[in-house]
């Protein structure tokens, strides 16, 4: 029994009990204020109760956050949580429509309801505040609006004390924010009852009990530390809100007026239907870039990259240094002949001799080592069609970056360098000890998209902070790593992602943005150098071939790459279709899927006529029947269809794909066979 | 990218990577020692390298556990790890075939072969220890035995450094150990990969990629601590064994000759063949219990207990009193009518009153509540053959326990009480700040467990030690808690046992023994009293009604309660299932089953013919084939089906069971059709 703990909760939650009878038992009209979205599916209401501003969200009529308390805690200020009184309330509707530079998805609508509530404290420092409510579709949001006022000038906050209390428990798949440490994301995925989550990242996907399927996340941060979120310390089904901190252990500066990011609330009646995310986009604002913008363009790319994590290159100067002149341009040629836009050159710049992660202070991001005439590579390329994607890593030495990163961006602009891929190894920055995810980095991260933009730079961050929404403002800003990539199945002491691991990724990290994955390891078994110490239970990517194929539909990545070395391409059937895909996407359907087991998605083209189908499944193999009814209705097509060999299997057995050809109709069902951690690509093009 | 930890990684466990090459790259024969199971599918190699003692496990030839050390921490004296040489080794053959008293299974056959490595310091203080190596078809162990020796006599453990390396990543199964605190095992269920485990309880289950199914575990937990099992810091794939301590932070206390408990690694092909687990129990004595032992008898009893719970009742004495004399037997009455030979009674003696849980030095052992005439409820109920089970709360106040428990056994004695469960709410002891699962509370349980034998008293511990097995030894231990039962879904603030945590609880908590789970609630609404602070999301039951009766099938308990208010079974069908399903069992056969998904269950009866069968799901309704060709060839069968009913829902829909017959062989396949949170139970009796 622990009937203890059970009496001891009942008290905690006693504050919040209270206003959980406001909504349920018919509340006076002045005590809450309701908003819906348009088609009237999902509903706030918004309240004080004892002081306290609350919250609650329903879908369809059932509760998925009960009333939960909003505020903040400051240094040297009082808390502004407990004392507050609604002054004041309006409303408004949005709708507006808007194409896509690139995306996941040509069209997005924004169709919303907005209610705006102003709370002031009812005693001395009488602060006030103003929270925007937004009601969509596909999810809720709000954020806090603080406006300039007498009492509330500067401002340093030590938490949010934003709380979202589940209706349900609800089975949480996560990655640890803090154990063993920050890690930039780059844990494996876990899943547990909610009501016991430590502190893990954003985004979270929550299943409900008895659904819906609900994604806590943000949208729009500019200026504030990123989000996470922390359950306990005892188990109860209230999240909340961790920031992680400044050097100082200040979580966010500000002056007012003064804005936080959107807490954003994404609700889906099934897994599947969390894609394509346009929750977060509608809570950025538009473009800011004009002119001519066709220096952004969604591609596939290759790289100098794959070779340092298999031992075959170094990012370092000396025999193996992967970035050489001879090597890149060998590198463009392949581009050039199977249709890659760009080559990315990682160790091309001074900085990576010795332990490169402790360089932060010594990296150079103009001057290239002596074997890489950079001039003359950029040119090389430009003459096929294939441009150079510069690379900078920091080492989190920021200042270093900062000080340099005006005439890089000038030089690689000058040079007709238009792609930049950045990194941010450790979990601190080396000045001040800020948090990988803290305001400072935030702040960072932002300059760099903007000055990008100013350069005409394609933006790719690796160890970033998470996507918020931000490429509806800044359409450079492409994608990021993020999570657990490919380079993981290169080394590592726990062997590499587990087959599940995209089966999870697609509900979770992916739900934020696009992710530089870089799939399409054609050598599975990794032919390492003589000599590397490797093992029978080595590091290795644990999917078939036909599942690496899969990855370019189900991962969306605008800049997406083929990741292993074009010498594992030559000759190899499978290749085709990596050559076929596509990266900018009409139309996204996930036609199945369940988190952490397998998913199926199709995606039309930008601006052309074809469909790419990507199923892929965890450990076991199984089979799914694919109606192909979003196929216009009366035309033929021709399916390509890559799917797993005859006793393929991830471990022992990965490389066998079967490729074959079949006409198809909107009235096809076509049956998907599945090896263990197998997969299956398709091509769906029109009959000639 | 990552490599910075990667890359310390490598250096971490270099220790281990070296010896990892010995056995996969032919060492020399004196390098290592090999130990194989009968059967020859389980294997040990056992070796030293580099001053370590290490070992390493395969099964079926596939590494399962790569060389891990072995060694212990003291305090004040030099770590036994590092400067070891063998000196000795000696082999056995066993083969033993028992009859239980009562189980999963009538008969078990110890078949294993056993190499027994003695190993000595190569410098001062020149200690030496003996590890015991066990192969056996379903797994391996292996134990320390430390000899008498001038510099080693008395000793305090502070870490035994057993690692367990496993050869691949896995997906694990467990509750956490630390987080929030201790909580007597009654945390959720969580997976994650094995490579990002915390600390966590045992038995351990990990689903090793590619295969097999693992629990980690411990047998013959005598004098020792409670085993847990921790990961990390960082991300690799060793486990290693984490101790909870006395008050001053020792782990463990002793004097040579002393041996540890055993380590269980117990190894299945598929989850399912996790059990009947006899693993543990031939790795305890035989039993040491004699002449006449018909006062131990499996049964299934009621109890006045659900009441408290809901808040009809209370512990403590006043106008709700649950325990008083007219109550009990009425509780008596129903029990005979029914078939039921126990009544659990708790509440019933003195030291109820106020905050009970800090009760730990009030509470009275042999003091009734004067509204509980005793005596003559024991009288009462021998008279229709019915047993009073007593109840010890000890809100672990053991200095106050311990100084009454041999009076209080004598009395029980003296008035016919055969039957007891004890209780240990709290984290550490009162006295001496002890740890819930301490070598201290070892020594505690095991000393009740034996003077409960001495009584004729059979035992049921709440907030126990996990079960190692001690069954064998002592028969009158009969089952356990030690996980979250039925009581969580009579209050809690996460709602109650979520719809998939029987199914986890299965793969997990089960193993280790019985289980003291209380199924059987069928107002799964529950009413309660008028007053009590309730909302449309409190705590209930997750399952519906036919799920309720699979548990009986399911979870294995030799006492096995009925756990709802005799009134809230009067006039209901489906307690025919209850009244007429078996506690002990001839056979165990697991047909089917996911770990956290579903499971089904067939048992057959011990001394009779019949087969009882149950089947249970997650949240997911599903359909099942399940064929009964486990039943004799060429004999004609009825089955007696409680199926969930028409659009039967664990959420808003429990209530409804068909019931069915049809007559059946073993070449009939039943479909099994599951409904969301659901269940399936079937009495198989032979044709009249």
């Amino acid at each position: 029994m622990r009937m203890r703990y059970s009496l001891r909760s009942l008290i905690v939650a006693c504050g919040v009990t209270v206003a959980v009878a406001v909504p349920a038992t018919g509340a006076r009209a002045q005590d809450s204020l309701r908003l819906a979205s348009p088609d009237g599916r999902n509903e706030v209401v918004v309240g004080v109760r004892d002081g306290f501003l609350w919250y609650a969200v329903r879908h369809e009529g059932k509760p998925i956050i009960t009333p939960s308390r909003l505020g903040f805690a400051f240094r040297g200020a009082p808390t502004l949580f407990d004392s507050l009184r609604i002054t004041d309330s309006t409303r408004a509707t949005y709708d507006t429509t808007w194409t896509q530079p690139w995306g996941e998805v040509a069209r997005v609508r924004d169709h919303h309801n907005e209610l705006r509530v102003t709370v002031a404290e009812t005693k001395a420092p009488m602060r006030k505040f103003t929270v925007a409510f937004r009601a969509f579709e596909d999810g809720v949001a709000f954020r806090y609006e603080l406006p300039e006022q007498q009492a509330l000038g500067d401002f340093e906050i030590m938490d949010e004390l934003t709380e979202y209390t589940l209706a349900r428990d609800a089975k949480a798949w996560f990655t640890k924010a803090t154990v063993p440490k920050p890690d930039r994301y780059e844990m494996l995925y876990e899943s547990a009852p909610a009501s016991i989550l430590d502190t893990v990242n954003a985004p979270l996907t929550l299943e409900m009990q008895d659904g819906p399927t609900v994604v806590l996340h943000e949208a729009n941060l500019v200026d504030y530390a990123g989000i996470q979120f922390r359950g306990g310390p005892e188990q109860n089904r209230t999240l909340r809100i961790a920031l992680p901190a400044w050097g100082d252990g200040v979580k966010v500066r500000g002056r007012t007026p003064f804005v936080t990011p959107w807490r954003t609330i994404q609700i889906a009646d099934r897994p599947g239907d969390l894609h394509p995310q346009v929750l977060t986009l509608k809570l950025n604002p538009p473009s800011v870039l004009t002119g001519d913008l066709s220096w952004i363009k969604p591609m596939k790319y290759i790289g100098i990259w794959w070779g340092m994590h298999i031992n075959t290159m170094t990012w370092s100067s000396g025999p193996k240094h992967g970035a050489t002149t001879a090597n890149t341009e060998r590198y463009m040629d392949f581009a050039a002949k199977n249709g890659f836009g760009g080559v990315l050159v990682e160790g091309w710049n001074i900085g990576w001799d010795g332990d490169w992660y402790s360089n932060g202070n010594v990296f150079s991001f103009t001057k290239p080592y002596p074997d890489f005439d950079i001039a003359a590579i950029v040119k090389h390329g430009a003459a096929e069609g294939v441009g150079l994607i510069a690379h900078n890593e920091t080492a989190m030495g920021i200042q270093n970056y900062e000080r340099q990163i005006d005439s890089a961006f000038t030089m690689y602009e000058a040079l007709g360098i238009h792609g930049l891929k950045t990194g941010y190894v450790g979990d601190y920055t080396l000045e001040g000890h800020h948090h990988h995810h803290s305001q400072y980095m935030v702040r960072h991260y932002r300059h760099v998209m903007e000055l990008a933009a100013q350069h005409h730079i394609m933006l790719v961050a690796h160890e970033p902070i998470m996507d918020t929404g931000e490429r509806r403002t800044y359409p450079n800003m492409m994608s990021r790593e993020g999570s657990r990539g490919m380079e993981y199945n290169a080394w590592g002491g726990e062997g590499g992602n587990p087959p599940e691991h995209e089966t999870t990724l697609f509900f979770t990290r992916m739900v934020a943005g696009p992710m530089d994955f870089t799939p399409g390891i054609f050598d599975l078994q990794i032919k390492r150098p003589t000599g590397t110490p490797r093992g029978p239970n080595d590091s290795r990517p644990r999917t078939t071939l036909a599942k690496q194929l899969a990855l370019y539909v189900v991962i969306y990545a605008p800049l997406q790459m083929a990741a292993d070395l074009p010498e594992n391409y030559e000759g190899q059937p499978a290749f085709q279709f990596i050559r076929d895909v596509k990266t900018d996407w009409d139309t996204t359907r996930v036609l199945d899927g369940k988190i952490g087991d397998y998913v199926v998605v199709a995606r039309k083209e930008r601006g052309g006529p074809q469909w790419f189908v990507g199923g892929i499944t965890d450990e076991n193999g199984r089979t799914l029947d694919v109606p192909l009814s979003f196929l216009p209705k009366g035309k033929s097509y021709v399916a390509e269809i890559y799917a797993d060999g005859p006793k393929a299997h991830y471990l022992d057995n990965p490389l066998p794909v079967t490729i074959s050809k079949r006409t198809v109709t909107s009235a096809t069902t076509l049956r998907m066979v599945l090896a263990p951690g197998g997969g299956q690509a398709i091509r769906i093009r029109p009959a000639k």
